[in-house]
């Protein structure tokens, strides 16, 4: 129990310092400072900076596998769309913070990139929303969608939304965007 | 002439530099080398680095300058927002190159942030797109739009996608996305 929690609390101190200070900027030594430990006691959970990173984004990426998973199960186009929609609009807004180092800190996207299973990962939820229309149009829309999420959602200019008006409005312009009926709205009776 | 040909071609392949190696890993004697000149060649036009990303930003800035300005005259908030919407898309989509390392280097955001008419001038465009519907509903599609211009503009999984095809396809659907008309479905008679 008290393994689990030091593991935690040191994940959720390095999240804290990469966005402060950046990746490259932030040492093992300011870690093990900021927790009140030696650094002795980080090298019991991980032997290396990049090694937090990857514990870092893994409950995210984990929620990702699962979305892409869900959507890809659905049957039909729009149902697989939609899924997919909700889930990243749900991951985006509930790991704010991640995403923001994740889009703008190049030594986070350098040492994400040495892990090809994550930028495959990556890859799918833009495949996922342009594959009902496999052209420049579909392509772009689902781009506009994807990285307008991910900038929204972490933008410093944005901080006084809270989450659960974000997640609202996220994910109704997205459904406007790409031409699905949001759920608020219900189609006329007899269609 | 050849002055300002030297300088341009300095400016062009710092840009073309920090994309590669990012703002931080480029030093002036790499754009020295790259041009095949002395540092001092460089240092007869520039004294820093920061001032050689300066000059690199500012035909980009000037343009939004003149598109806010240009927006800002126009009497009607639907004016407004399309002439905006439509000069930031061109934007863009010119400086394609530009806006990708501007949002994915923390060097280049870091450097620019000293700079507060830089800072001021980033804001406008979020605060024109959102002043019609001053809500978080309002905010958040104004970003969602220009962030995912922006992204969509400069992603690298985009390359493929000409520049005028992203021009047409960002503009109509940020003019959805924003619940303006577009200029190619004409209004049915009589409305």
């Amino acid at each position: 129990m008290s393994e689990v929690s030091t593991r935690d609390r040191l994940l959720t101190a390095a999240l804290r310092l990469f966005s402060m200070h950046s990746f490259a900027g932030t040492s093992l030594q300011m870690i093990a400072d900021n927790l009140g430990v030696t650094k002795a006691a980080i090298y019991h959970h991980f032997r290396t900076r990049d090694e937090i990173l990857t514990a870092v984004v893994q409950p995210g990426l984990q929620e990702l596998r699962e979305v892409i998973a869900r959507a890809e199960a659905q049957r039909s186009p729009h149902a697989r769309i939609d899924t997919l929609l909700t889930g990243f609009v749900d991951i985006t807004v509930r790991h704010r913070a991640l995403i923001g180092i994740m889009g703008t800190d190049p030594g986070v996207a350098h040492a994400l990139s040495t892990h090809p299973d994550i930028v495959e990962l990556f890859g799918r939820p833009l495949e996922i929303l342009s594959s009902h229309e496999p052209s420049p149009a579909g392509e772009i829309n689902a781009s506009l969608v994807l990285s307008g999420i991910a900038c929204t959602a972490s933008s410093p200019l944005l901080t006084h939304i809270d989450d659960e008006t974000l997640r609202e409005h996220l994910l109704s312009s997205s459904r406007r965007l790409l031409g699905l009926r949001n759920r608020h709205h219900p189609a006329p009776a007899g269609r």
